[in-house]
């Protein structure tokens, strides 16, 4: 059912039957590292190229989550999946390795709730049994893509956030009973408030995360205090502060202690990562390593998972463009 | 519901409610331009850079596709929709001056069947009411971002294709009665037949045509004979005939007139494209264009539409990676 302006009601929300989380060796020195399934030493991850090192941390990731529900790759039914390289090369690659329909998706950092919400409608809809939902990002990829060599050492603004290198995946299944559900989701919209410097994406992003989280609260009739946290992923410490604030203008204020954001969670201050974290992988990983277990464990038992991203390129940063945000939203509840 | 290995049968199958296709001055003297919406002289649509004015032609045509089913952008509840051009720039500043909720999507130049696999179900499925599906490609933007600087005037192989500058857009509605319909669509799997040659693209994604085509007939226990059409979009003049072979060599043989390639019907031999057009708009717009309108005249009753991609980059070709292929399908009736 939808419900509002661009909000998901599932009809039978998808039980999470599984998460799997996988980061690298800078994410595996911050104080999220005990809650991720898998930590690397190794940023190639056993390949040549850091492309085809993302790629295969990301099919790892998406293979533990199978083995972990005990489906077989022949029986998964759907991989919605995308990573921020140019013609997400990350996603493609896994998805040979794995032989699972896949369903190529692009939406910065907020692709794997996308996914989410996308999955959970065809899941609940009767569509597919099961659909896998993943998203990667690599510090080494996406540093050379974006910005510059990596060999050039630049220096970099406190504003610019560091790119996890991290990938997770949730398995949705078409099953009822207790446990971890996917019960809503907002489709994202298109903010631009004008922002310009490709080394603030907090500030790009914090308008688009605002007016998706306000919409979920009016579509569903909700209030902030309905959910025990409002995860962001990824806006940073400062882009954090920037939603505060934009909330707050708008007499909506939110309780800061409710407010968590992925990227500013993954990393100690001291480890020089300045505002934080982002990456697709980033948001994935932190909600399917840290939220959705402690969830499982009771310690919290609704949340507002709000993915954002900022849709530059390279491109149309040269070109003068400013940067387009969108944010999608998902509803996790322990039933 | 879901039928076979990958296969979606929609309980309520959504109307094509407008259609829309927009191509450029090369396009324009090919021999299906009398079947296109627009055609523009101008390959900058008006704007200052040919990535903008892919996005400009993109956004132009999905107005006109809401424009002609009287729906205003405040009710358009979802764009489907993506480009080749890194991160989908051309889609996201579309999608930033249409307002429209963006569900953005990345399969090379299988995303608009992609995105009528996809919509259709969430149509279907109750959770939209209405859903535009659309995907630009533009040669300028693409042939400098693929391939090389466009002033250095490259020679191009015999098996190259011609990355067309085409936008097409249907918009899908939760309209029952006679009329087009979107009634089955299968997802597509990557398939990787270890082709390295980035101007053969028709090689490398001719066997994923092959295997969603014998999965959508199997699927649904369909014959090539139940169709008026398969029409693949694009393989080109070299990749169809690939196809019609190793359809022969798997014993499924598919009659050659049953088989139209959209970027082989794009342009004439004469005009220098070598094996014809591709590209995201080309599928696109010759479907929106030409086949739906013959479909609304009576000319074909039931269409199988099979859009595929090639899940490669820049970056692994250098790497030298082999080329992954995927294709969607999507049924098309006229009811």
């Amino acid at each position: 059912m939808r419900v509002g302006e661009r909000t998901f009601l599932y009809d039978r929300p998808p039980r999470v039957a599984a998460h799997a989380s996988i980061v690298g060796p800078k994410e595996s020195e911050g104080p999220l590292a005990a809650w991720f399934d898998e930590v690397s030493r190794d940023d190639l991850f056993g390949q040549k190229t850091w492309e085809m090192g993302e790629s295969e941390m990301l099919r790892r990731c998406v293979a533990r989550a199978m083995t972990d529900a005990d489906v077989v790759p022949e029986d998964a039914q759907a991989l919605f999946s995308g990573d921020l390289n140019d013609q997400i090369i990350a996603t493609g690659f896994a998805a040979r390795a794995l032989g699972v329909p896949l369903v190529g998706l692009y939406g910065a950092c907020s692709t794997f709730v996308e996914g989410l919400v996308l999955a959970a409608a065809l899941v609940s809809g009767g569509y597919l049994q099961n659909a896998l939902c993943a998203a990667s990002s690599h510090f080494c990829t996406a540093e050379r893509q974006f910005r510059f060599p990596l060999e050039m050492g630049t220096q970099r603004p406190p504003s610019a956030q560091w790119t996890a290198t991290a990938a997770g995946c949730a398995l949705l299944a078409a099953e009822e009973g207790p446990g971890l559900h996917v019960t809503a989701g907002t489709l994202g919209r298109i903010v631009d408030r004008k922002i310009k410097d490709a080394n603030h994406m907090g500030a790009a992003m914090a308008p688009a995360v605002e007016a998706t989280i306000l919409a979920h609260l009016d579509d569903t009739g909700a209030a902030a205090d309905d959910f025990d946290l409002i995860a962001t992923g990824d806006l940073g410490w400062i882009g954090r502060e920037i939603l505060l604030r934009l909330l707050r203008e708008r007499g909506r204020p939110l309780p800061p202690e409710k407010l968590v954001d992925c990227g500013a969670s993954l990393f100690f201050q001291e480890q020089d990562t300045h505002a934080g974290g982002s990456g697709c992988g980033c948001v994935a990983a932190v909600s399917c390593g840290w939220l959705m277990k402690r969830m499982e464990r009771g310690e919290l038992k609704r949340v507002l998972l709000v993915g954002s991203g900022a849709m530059l390129s390279p491109t149309s940063t040269m070109q003068a463009e400013t940067i387009p945000g969108i944010a999608y939203a998902a509803r996790l509840e322990v039933q």
